[in-house]
């Protein structure tokens, strides 16, 4: 990953470097593709929407970004797809949190649903220390900067 | 909220819904600097270091989704500021996904933490039906479309 938060204008903070990597709307559907199974170019078109020649552009940063890998699949023709590296693996939950908001503020009805367990998945965030839902109460620290 | 699902390209899904309003890095980032107080334009601006006439317009689309809302703290001259609306509020967990993933894979330190009851959060999603983790194990139903 070769964002660095000193390159980036206003306030350093590491919602803005992600954001330096994902924040367009086809990164972050190409993300939702890839892991919805859709590996090749023509299956990444179609499910995002995007012009082709911005997926394209699109899919070469992600791979430089450590989001996606290329893998072979053909030598000849030579073809290769996209895969989510854990890094890409690791969006996911800005995609669910994505979808919450949505699925909440979006004028149509919600047309796809996560489930597990058999049930229709809401999620909160909780923190892993206390257990506690993350809220309102929530303070943000300017850490020290050498 | 004027986004319609079914006047976007590629695949039907509240994700893409969420990303019309919010898809670009101006957006997220002037949520994140009025969540964390900055309610004029000057101080926004100097936040989120977005060009100046892109802020003006994203404020603007941001109030007419109905995520920010313009309110007018003085009548002569005549000057108002923005606040988060509910759907605004709501934006958070986005924004504290993006940190968790900034924090973990852009290249230099974090500088901000988001802290409660005394600790640095980890959050984790957790399901609030049967309290598991949101994993791997999440399976994706497309609802039937009418």
């Amino acid at each position: 990953m070769t964002t660095r938060l000193d390159d980036l204008p206003g306030r350093r903070c590491s919602i803005a470097g992600a954001l330096d990597v994902v924040g367009d709307r086809w990164a972050l559907l190409v993300v939702r593709e890839v892991s919805l199974g859709a590996h090749r170019f023509s299956e990444i078109l179609r499910g995002t929407g995007a012009p082709r020649e911005r997926l394209a552009a699109r899919l070469t940063a992600l791979v430089d970004a450590g989001v996606l890998e290329r893998r072979e699949y053909s030598q000849n023709p030579p073809r290769s797809d996209y895969h989510l590296t854990k890094a890409g693996r690791d969006l996911l939950p800005v995609l669910q949190a994505l979808m919450q908001w949505g699925d909440r503020y979006v004028a149509d009805v919600p047309p796809v649903e996560l489930r597990h367990r058999g049930h229709r998945i809401q999620a909160s965030w909780v923190c892993d220390v206390c257990g506690e839902r993350v809220g309102r109460d929530t303070e943000r620290h300017a850490t020290h900067e050498s």
